[in-house]
């Protein structure tokens, strides 16, 4: 079977040879339309670009670095997912490496990971994005880098990032279950080492304070971004004397597990007891009731840190290239109700 | 901060320098014990062996491959996991290369991949690994690889694998909702590109036999290792007007489906109807009630095919290297009970 060729993609994208290179080495000067053509005749082709083809400056390395450290499938098949779609339309391949966010030892080890593995660059997901004297460092040896943050706007601080504004979200998730009536609003944190753990916790805070509602210390319990830390913080507020009539989990693993804690009680979800989560994960669809969540799109997220990382790679971007910014959107599913009334 | 070094690694472990190297070249002449011991200190002090102090023959390719294509993120983690935690222990790095297994490109996609990015050889998920044409054409072209296959005993074909005993674990799960008392049992397929599908059907259909319980070709719906084919898949089946008493999901993100399906349809699970899956993954625990699964170990599973993949790269191994095999076991929880009495 014959093997299809750059040629192929231009006779069926209808453009040049020139446009359809230019496509495959993400170079920005090509229409977003005619980018998008090329892409699908790629894709309907299974064309497969072949590496060595590609500029001089980029021919060496062959793969790019994914580095994380998340307990969550779901949040690092789409980070792996969204990166990977962009190796496969510049023909890099993907080299993944899960490590221990507190190991003192890291800036060595990504170093050497990067040599060793002769990669182009990586992708550092939180919370190791938000180390900035890891990032420094890794600056400092030449590795080129592009991190996902939690931020509200572009931290300006000169090295290439995607932000992700959670503090936002985590407000309109509890401004949402106010409306709804609620004034006893559970909240409990994900990991500390995570930036959007703190981001997702001021938009708590910001919204009980815009609607007057004092913070309750006792209803906001400290934990990680686990199914198991949910379920033990929710057993701990539903045993409060005036426990909350809902509870707002900083993940959807964390929701899942108020979610199983609730029915183990056999409380009726969302009549007992309201439930959001933040993430839009499958779960949050697939559970009953479904989670009211913050979407979250970690794919797309990835994609543009994987792009904006071969910016970085390529040099092709001008001085201070835009950093780009998400937000996160309510999105509302049968977990909260109003609060019954008091009899 | 100083680098550990081989000695170090050697003196914490107590051991000779010889005993590390051959831990981490991963040769087999060193005891269990002394092997544990050797890694234990690896971990503690975060050693990062140098892959250029490898033998030479493995001196030149600084990765590993996996190939998969599987819409379950538990599995998919699970693999990556088990071959990234040899990939540690060896030094090397791991691309993960997702693909669309019905690709009639596959072999060739995958021949670049390995030549492109100097893989020392590829470890093949189901369903590529159980194609037997590209398997034959993967080895013709020198590719070493190791596949993970769904077989009763190792299928003996010269090639390297680690085989799971998909048929016995599903005899078993069916045995476990008879001798419950059920006897209208649902069965709903995982994809019929996998093996593991068929060797779950065939030992549905061995138990029912052995029973004597009549197959109700009524009661089996095709479909493939998604949620939401198990929960259309279970509409079906509970509109039935002799509808079953146990639904049998193939694995758990289908009985998760099951689940969902029986709850929009205020079923109480397990008194209305009882509900088995297959994979032991977090979500089956995490469920309300828990689900009755087979427990199949896909992080060792994974991890023994890196071991293996690892004997065929160096060719240490002799000329007729076993093949392992995994026997899935039955996990019993709260989603399985004694069919109602009829009225």
């Amino acid at each position: 079977m014959r093997r299809p060729t750059i040629k192929d993609v231009a006779e069926r994208a209808e453009v040049s040879l020139k446009t359809v290179s230019r496509v495959i080495n993400d170079e920005p000067s090509v229409q977003a339309r005619t980018r998008e053509r090329v892409r699908q005749a790629i894709a309907e082709l299974g064309y497969q670009p072949d590496p060595s083809a590609r500029s001089l400056r980029s021919a060496q390395p062959y793969a790019l670095g994914l580095v994380y450290d998340n307990p969550n499938p779901y949040y690092v098949i789409a980070v792996q997912n969204g990166v990977l779609s962009v190796c496969r339309e510049t023909g890099y391949g993907l080299q993944i490496h899960p490590c221990d966010s507190s190991s003192p030892n890291l800036a060595n080890e990504l170093i050497e990971l990067v040599q060793h593995s002769r990669l182009a660059g990586l992708v550092l997901a939180p919370p190791m994005s938000e180390r900035n004297e890891l990032v420094t460092e890794l600056i400092a040896h030449g590795v080129n880098l592009v991190r996902i943050v939690s931020a509200a706007a572009d931290p300006q601080d000169g090295s290439a990032c995607v932000y992700v504004d959670d503090r936002d979200a985590a407000y309109d998730i509890t401004e949402h279950l106010i409306q709804l009536g609620h004034s006893r609003i559970g909240f409990l944190w994900g990991g500390k080492s995570h930036g959007s753990s703190w981001e997702r916790y001021k938009g708590y805070e910001d919204a009980l304070r815009e609607y007057g509602i004092p913070l309750d210390a006792e209803l906001v319990v400290e934990g990680d971004y686990s199914f198991d830390d949910g379920f033990r913080g929710a057993r701990r507020l539903l045993a409060l004397p005036d426990r909350p009539t809902a509870i707002f989990g900083s993940n959807d693993e964390i929701a899942a597990g108020v979610l199983a804690a609730a029915k183990s009680s056999g409380m009726n979800v969302p009549y007992d007891l309201s439930i959001a989560g933040f993430e839009d994960s499958p779960f949050s669809k697939q559970s009953w009731p479904a989670l009211t969540t913050a979407k979250q799109a970690t794919q797309d997220i990835a994609r543009h840190a994987a792009h904006r990382l071969l910016q970085e790679i390529r040099e092709h971007a001008p001085k201070a290239s835009p950093n780009e910014g998400f937000s996160p959107e309510l999105v509302v599913r049968g977990s909260t109700a109003p609060p019954r009334p008091k009899a």
